[in-house]
């Protein structure tokens, strides 16, 4: 239910996404608006169908948290859809929540009703990034729950981005990179240095060193740590890289008479091209360290990011992280 | 005389800039390896030329400082070629001074020769990023002097990069921002939260409030200020996201019949776009809070960004920045 543009193209994107994979979806939240916005948009019929192949269900909830409210408003609306949702997850009725709605919410939510894992002292949020290798994403972490970090963070931020990356990414030994400003050891500012020593001893890890701002979307790395300050900046940065890109592609290409002929061949190129760069593809962000798979949309999430999202969950979901993070939390570095 | 490809392509950009604007440049190095290598080069005709023009002038030095020794060794070796350079500035022989050389060691030079601007508690370095508008770029600091910073650091960084904006981009009232994560006041880490309010009280700042990363390359703001850990892996990830893009562009473009036709057709326009999106056309970056003009080269400098830079320093020079950075120093903020 939350979201900038929700319900509308939620639903939209949840009932596409149960065509193209196995799942089923608990759509949470104010039961009127939604069929109301189901009318809006012609899809009453589909998600009448889907609720009686059991592949779709309406559970009831109160008003969403808005986007600008204060996190800490789901501890005295229970009744929340974010909470409702959350309580689903808690009560082993659902395996994944999404939300497109106020993420700090969402955090809040997640610690308050399905809690932290053993030894994790803040979850994180990880998202996504693409590379050079259009096979291989970057998992970076934190990219904005926790603005200040302890080194100890980003060591439980990489033993979380490790199983992720396994079993989301099925990579076999993800290749872990703390966000430094230098290449070698002695580079950093003081929590990188300090945090560089703590991951350099976890024999559970593999450590390739630091990586640089220029790295990150080499493909060298599967897994990328830092304070969710810097991740995101990083990540914000990032986003509007793609439409400054396509400012400039769409200013530069069709100059002169060779451009203009040349632009026309190369629309459905550059229509490609867009979609790779565009956010709405790589749709959501994971939040980490918590007793459940949860997924945060972007707040202006379209139902293609919808898509993108559930798709990544359903990943989660089918390759076991819960039972590798429940493996994880036996770690002694996480119980010292 | 320092830099990955020093001294060649260094010289060959000076002598390049010389001819594209009133400049006269001490060019200090090994005069043997200079000679050597303009011979190397076929360039050692012009540059006899231009010193005959005292247009261009070969000044003794002993060997730089390489690129991976430590930043102090400028204490020891005195006839380093970044030390006798700055002692041409400090002499009044010379009114600005570049290297492509170890940026570490520019720095502690210019700290030990012609020291600190009064009340600046620490030098940083200013870059120069594009914006969506090709005419206007946003001058980013610290992009990596100081890794660990106060809040007041961070107002001296915008009081001068304030200076810095208005001679250099000529820029009126140029407009400040804090590189946060949100755009409320209330967002953001500690240092941020702090520096947010000394901005707000500094009444010689147009201080338009939070950049986030998705701001930084609007055009909106004239100078971001940030710590320069977060502003490191910034600029390194920036220059990164060309050739990411121009690989994503080679890839998709020529796809299919049309997309090869498409393709030649803009074969110039697409190197129009590398040129735009290649940081070597950006320059060099400002060593901001000495007493005097410092422009710190890319290590990598060719040719092309070594006529940028001296740009970037001739611009400095030719609009009075040292007069104003006096000016500066009288203010009350910095007295206190």
């Amino acid at each position: 239910m939350g979201g900038d543009h929700a319900p509308g193209p939620i639903l939209e994107g949840c009932l596409d996404a149960i065509q193209r994979f196995p799942i089923n979806i608990k759509f949470v939240g104010q039961i009127e608006k939604i069929n109301e916005a189901s009318k809006k948009i012609g899809l009453y019929e589909l998600m009448e169908k889907e609720i009686q192949n059991s592949r779709f269900e309406l559970v009831a909830s109160g008003s969403p948290i808005g986007m600008n409210e204060e996190a800490t408003a789901v501890r005295k609306r229970k009744e929340a859809s974010i909470n409702v949702a959350m309580n689903l997850v808690k009560n082993n009725e659902a395996k994944a929540v999404y939300s497109a709605g106020n993420s700090g919410a969402l955090m809040a939510s997640a610690i308050f009703r399905i809690g932290r894992l053993k030894g994790i002292d803040r979850p994180a949020i990880g998202a996504l990034f693409p590379t050079r290798d259009q096979s291989r994403p970057v998992l970076v972490l934190d990219v904005g729950a926790n603005t200040d970090c302890k080194p100890n963070y980003l060591l439980q931020f990489a033993l979380l981005g490790n199983i992720y990356a396994k079993d989301v990414l099925q990579i076999d030994s993800p290749k872990i990179g703390l966000l430094n400003i230098g290449e070698e050891d002695c580079k950093g500012n003081e929590l990188s240095l300090q945090t560089f020593k703590l991951l350099s001893k976890e024999k559970d890890l593999n450590f390739l060193g630091n990586c640089e701002g220029r790295d990150v979307l080499s493909g060298e790395f599967d897994v990328v740590v830092c304070d969710g300050f810097t991740g995101n900046v990083l990540l914000k940065f990032l986003e509007s890289v793609g439409g400054v890109l396509l400012d400039i592609l769409k200013s530069e290409l069709p100059r002169g008479r060779r451009g203009k002929v040349g632009s026309a061949f190369l629309k459905s190129n550059l229509m490609r091209i867009k979609k790779r760069l565009d956010h709405a593809e790589h749709g959501g962000a994971l939040l980490l360290g918590v007793n459940g798979i949860c997924v945060i949309g972007h707040g202006s999430s379209k139902s293609l990011s919808v898509v993108s999202a559930l798709r990544l969950a359903h990943s989660a979901v089918n390759h076991d992280v819960m039972e590798h993070l429940i493996q994880l939390q036996k770690l002694p570095v996480l119980n010292s």
